[in-house]
């Protein structure tokens, strides 16, 4: 990925992306500024039905790039013959929720580290139906090319708002009527399913090493862990995440309260 | 990596393993033959309590390396101070469920490609409860020392069975009493949270690229799957896993079947 950081340090508001989903969700997304599009000549990206469509948007940017120059300049990515670089601003401003109903469900990471767990959060929240990641300024781990990556696209769909400080935004938002759960392994931890995720609520997650800060976990209205099984007991916090929300998930559609976007 | 396969190819039946809660899942287990352990002077892993009580089983194995050679060795890994290189069978043979009662959940996987996720899936089934993980001899990723690091010691206590035919070995499983779920998105798939998880059942997940192969869908039972939420629609295979496992586990948990190993 050395290329990658490279060229972001050059250009701050510039990200790189791959693959065929990645720049398929970016290119039909038109939120971004799109670069430029390098398109290996006869690679599975230049053949995809998908991208044919998507590249008509953009005629002026697409390079064609003979296969062995191509190869030369990306061989260590799993690229799928395509490479788009696009500038524009990934994140969003946190809007007010005061008069909106219904299910609503935010997940803040409280300092993650890891940008593959933080990717992967973000694809499995857009397809789990969350609402928004709230992330802080100076989490550990911020929205860097490779997040976006793992991401496979679902950056351009989900929210992800950046705040300076966590406890205030729950603070805020528990004033707009959301219910706060932290996910942490305590005394008072209920099991994940025990909870009632309907309605506005705000799950946070903590940082893969140090958890969720006490602040935070004051703050919060219920505490929930996932009890572990077996002896090893090292669950990622990326399947975590998937477990809980698919949890939120099951309860909504067994409720029928769930509106589908 | 490249020096881990390097190593493989030398010795087939030999592995790596690097960071302190592999190594120590490792150590601890008495099943594999240490060859050598070595420690990075003044490291997390020198001064971990964990890994301290598992060396002293394995007292003639130890090297104690000086910081910046370790470093220079293996500078590219996330290893906490800690490589252990030992050698064993990880596989073990399917046993007969003929006369076992209860619970029990095995997990199939018809052809995992990628080893992140296939070291991913040993983690989370380990938390989860199940009870072992079937996969194929020709399986395209077999188990090799990236899914044993990525599973962070899980391949230790979970066993892992490798089958030539998963089609026979599913037949065989029905013999003794176990239901069989394809998880599919087909028009016949109910969601995820609508199958009956107790008893004795077998879970079989596809491939990234090419899902279920026919043979297996249509000896299965059931048919499952997680309804997208969002529009881009991607779910990683381990996130999928980690959804059903968990729902599987809540469901036990609810009933109050669950056994406690």
């Amino acid at each position: 990925m050395n290329s990658i950081i490279i060229f972001n340090l050059m250009r701050n508001d510039h990200h790189t992306i791959f693959g065929i989903n990645g720049c398929h969700a970016v290119l039909e997304s038109k939120k971004y500024k799109i670069i430029e599009i390098l398109i290996q000549s006869g690679s599975a990206a230049e053949k995809d039905g998908k991208i044919t469509h998507a590249l008509g948007y953009h005629g002026g940017h697409i390079k064609m790039l003979p296969s062995t120059q191509f190869k030369s300049n990306f061989q260590k990515w799993r690229t799928q013959g395509i490479v788009v670089r696009f500038s524009g601003r990934i994140d969003s401003d946190l809007p007010s929720y005061k008069d909106k109903k219904g299910n609503i469900g935010l997940l803040a990471l409280d300092g993650i580290e890891d940008p593959q767990n933080f990717g992967q959060i973000i694809r499995t929240s857009e397809c789990a139906g969350i609402d928004g990641i709230i992330i802080t300024k100076h989490s550990s781990c911020g929205l860097t090319d490779t997040v976006l990556q793992v991401s496979q696209g679902a950056f351009t769909q989900l929210p992800i708002y950046i705040v300076n400080n966590l406890n205030q935004t729950a603070s805020q938002l528990k004033n707009e009527d959301f219910w706060i759960t932290a996910v942490e392994n305590s005394i008072e931890s209920k099991n994940w399913h025990e909870i009632d995720y309907s309605g506005k609520v705000l799950i946070i997650i903590g940082s893969e090493g140090r958890g969720i800060k006490k602040i935070n976990l004051d703050n919060s209205d219920f505490q929930t862990t996932i009890p572990m099984q077996g002896s090893i007991n090292s669950l990622n916090v990326s399947a975590s995440v998937s477990a809980i929300l698919f949890e939120r998930l099951r309860q909504l559609l067994s409720q029928k309260r769930l509106i589908k976007k």
